[in-house]
């Protein structure tokens, strides 16, 4: 046992030597099943996510099959399943049309190029131990993101419904020409996705779990051949190649680079958002902890994986870990029995897959992305929290407007910048006494608070900073003005400012000297360690008097009392 | 008297309608020695900095000829002076002479656009309100920013001061190429140089605020011309031609926009702050207000006047308005009456300046930097906020590296970045009694407090935001862990949190479930007001009882006491 544990702290970065060497066979079962259930969840969405990203259908399946291996080797999930993503799918076909320039080759090789790149930034982001990038986009632009990109995948998809040719850069455009090519729908088609999605809606009620789009799929093939849908003007996935992926490192072209690497960064943060935030969720209803380092070694395996089998960029995903778990899934070698079953399929089945109707890929992917629609979080964003509503609302409208790539950066740009603004505009607030007490509170909200003549208590309700400093002196001067009688006394309460910097201390040091010139003394209580420290060291105590951590309000209104008195 | 006040407030963007009213003819006298002192000041600054901007020595003074009057008509200020700066001109230096490509005429063309499309900035700026953007630049990268500019500016006057060719495109190249040129220094410029810098420094010391420079270059001339010190090998400036510019629009090329722009964003950025510190300065010697708005339209007007003009991008620098202010400028005015004394120069002078040497220009530029280095200042911050050290590190690094223009835009960014790294890494102080009191605080800082049996009391000392709320929840499960014996009550203090967003609320929430599920209670106390509004709103109290402004540490032990008691 001391062995064991020596050797799982010595390889940390390899969990499958700690969960292995602790491995039930009872969990055997449970796993094979779980990974058999995942293929066949796996199967009909990778189809459908490969076409919607611009690639043949079966890289779709590279991408699961190769992708499930790299994760279980150094993911730290145990139930986390990884594949294709719709998100991903569509910031691929964004991006890489343009670079690819209808040569569907390159198409193939950029898109694993940007599945190797993607591995090489996660390597350097576990290096850098940037795991607290993460932060950057909040669960609030998370809501408006996957709202964002919901709407512009659906809007993709609906044209394949109605037979259309669809077309258009960004979910305005989609939606001006889907609704003016209306008049050219083929009814057929569009009868085929209708009752494709019927049963899938249905099946999901009805059978939770269980792998229903499987189903579908086959019921669909077999209505295809036998009604002979191809001939109808039905378009159809057409032969897919049998046999595994040939294992290859795609071919890098160094002008290449400069278009993949933002490319590959957007997959990265969408990934690893996504795949840390599936992950700790199901770790969390099985009592197990995550490690979100090392989650940056498992996305960077998965992807170096199918970028060597010609997938494209691979996640863990929130639906499919959810069938993954559902199934019974143990640990990470559900992954692997997924792979024995998908490379079978591959070597086997293809051939039954050729008269699969795309409408029924399109109505598979419109019931996938339906789960990234929350309104009922926006609603309750705009109750509770105006400014998480506004980031959301923000990161809605720039996916929609610029797409999933530039979307995302713009949300978390627009998101930092509007917590920079909340911070240049604090809230002063001017106190007075809870009747009755020896507290003081803001008398703005609570009209009932007795103010002390004489005397102005503020409290500044943020950190003293550049962006802010001026915005404060200037509140509080403008209060000193307006206050009708002689003022004797103003009281700084920097209780509510848990940091400051040199422009506050200077704020404050100014702020003395225009009070001190109308005979006005100013005295500082209730800042914390860290801000007495700096005040300190700048030389506030020689202006206000001693600033120390037992004085409040009420002991230097007393002290004050009494040497007018 | 009523109706100037009503026409004043009906005209309050055009400033000289309200002091003009209330001129008084006593001020006359000292505009006009003010204006006149100021002229002698900057002949030979505007020769020197054109020269540092690459442009015909003559456009410097159209710059202060034209700007002076643009910004008399629009500026707030009394006592600004206005003119081309040293980092401004360095800018023009670094980023024009690209685009021109060696042609001297479209090199004066496209500075002249340049100041042009600073004027339509500031105009837009002031549309819409964007005066707080200054705030993103704080004082401390201001210090960096300038002594990196300083050491910029002295890196490229030195070979003229050496009399060798100099080059390189940053700090660090000219450093080498200058001290790898050494060997070829021309003593006779060397000589020349070094006695002009030795007349400059001792003349400032014994005559401040007497116009030095003017009195060096007068005797630099009579020396150059007695001594026949070009034929020597020693450069002088050259022809000067005589005459005021012809006023004309700029010729405005598209293809030029693209590259100007962000150099008259970063003109503007650094004329604006540079101009409104300098102004307010000033403003509060002589106890009146600048209006931060307004100054925009002063600066857009300034440069407007000189793209005209054919002159560059101008600013308010303090150096210039110092010297108006000592030589007792009353108004504006002042401004008006060094544009007609620079005009008559232009028009009989020009002839006399033909001889002055290039090395005096140099070391004018020399002692004119020297002021921007305030290193006192930088070893201050080290001792009282190391984050403002950094930030103006990195300021001061970034401009040596990168040049004026993409510097200060870095700096700016660093300086986001490291408020928002700090905010995602919080002190989350855990609290006990000081002795004899009903007051908690930090026993980190306070070791001689008293931690409460089974009970943790923890204050986030920052706002409770998406950046930062998994570490305070991470924070706080620790130290539940690492406390030996039971613990029953776990109370958070949100005094020193100023902000809450939902991803703090959730967190609360999170960390409530976490310890109810150890049979631990938490309870909230301090949290402000519009903390309470957002927790109530997401439900909190349902969870962790009342959130009400009374509640302090002591009474939720003492309740708590109660019950378990």
């Amino acid at each position: 046992m001391d062995k064991v544990e020596g050797r799982a702290t010595r390889l940390s970065w390899l969990p499958p030597v700690r969960w292995l060497a602790n491995y039930s066979a009872a969990w055997l079962p449970s796993d094979v099943i779980a990974g058999i259930t995942l293929a066949a969840y796996a199967i009909p969405v990778s189809l459908a996510y490969a076409a919607l990203a611009g690639l043949p259908p079966q890289v779709g399946i590279y991408g699961y099959l190769l992708g499930g291996i790299g994760y279980a080797l150094f993911g730290s999930s145990r139930q986390l399943a990884i594949g294709p993503t719709s998100a991903i799918s569509l910031m691929i076909a964004g991006t890489v049309g343009a670079m690819a320039a209808g040569d569907a080759l390159r198409y193939a090789q950029i898109a694993s190029l940007a599945a190797f790149t993607v591995a090489a930034l996660s390597l350097l982001a576990w290096l850098l131990r940037l795991s607290a990038l993460v932060k950057l986009i909040s669960d609030s632009i998370l809501v408006g993101f996957k709202a964002g990109a919901g709407l512009t995948i659906a809007m993709t998809q609906l044209p394949s419904l109605f037979g259309v040719s669809g077309g258009g850069h960004n979910f305005f455009e989609r939606v001006y020409l889907f609704v003016s090519q209306l008049g050219q729908t083929q009814l057929p088609v569009l009868l085929v996705g209708l009752v494709a999605l019927v049963l899938l809606v249905a099946g999901e009620r009805l059978l939770p779990g269980r792998p229903v789009a499987l189903g579908v799929v086959v019921l669909a093939i077999v209505a295809a051949t036998l009604l002979g849908l191809p001939a109808l003007g039905v378009p159809v996935t057409g032969k897919i190649p049998s046999g595994l992926p040939s294992l290859a490192a795609p071919a890098l072209r160094i002008r290449d680079v400069e278009g993949i690497v933002p490319l590959a960064g957007g997959c990265l943060l969408l990934a690893y958002i996504e795949g840390v935030s599936a992950a700790r969720t199901l770790a969390a209803k099985h009592g197990y902890a995550i490690d979100a380092r090392q989650e940056l070694l498992g996305i960077g395996a998965a992807n170096l994986a199918a970028a060597i089998g010609q997938g494209y960029p691979v996640a863990g995903g929130l639906s499919q870990s959810a069938v993954n778990d559902k199934a019974g899934a143990r640990s990470a070698l559900a992954l692997v029995f997924a792979s024995i079953t998908l490379a079978l399929c591959l070597l086997f089945l293809t051939g039954s897959l050729e008269n699969l109707p795309k409408a029924v890929l399109a109505a598979i992917v419109l019931t996938a992305v339906y789960g990234l629609l929350d309104f009922p979080a926006m609603l309750r964003m705009w109750h509770v929290s105006r400014l998480d509503f506004l980031a959301a609302t923000i990161a809605l409208l720039a996916v929609l407007w610029l797409g999933i790539l530039h979307g995302i950066l713009l949300a978390a740009l627009a998101s930092i910048l509007l917590l920079l603004a909340r911070a240049s505009q604090p809230h002063v607030a001017f106190l007075g006494r809870i009747p009755g007490t020896e507290q003081f509170s803001d008398m703005e909200r609570h009209p009932d608070n007795e103010p002390v003549p004489g005397v102005i208590v503020f409290r500044p309700e943020a950190s003293l900073i550049y962006p802010n400093a001026d915005a404060v002196l200037e509140a509080v001067l403008t209060r000193v003005q307006s206050t009708p009688g002689p003022i004797r006394l103003v009281v700084c309460d920097l209780s509510a400012s848990p940091f400051i910097d040199l422009a506050g201390s200077r704020m404050l040091r100014d702020l003395e000297a225009e009070l001190s010139g109308r005979s006005i003394t100013l005295r500082i209580v209730g800042a914390h360690g860290r801000v007495r420290d700096l005040l300190r060291a700048d030389g506030l105590e020689d202006k206000v008097g001693g600033i120390d951590r037992t004085a409040t309000v009420e002991k230097v209104l007393l002290v004050s009392l009494r040497q007018t008195g």
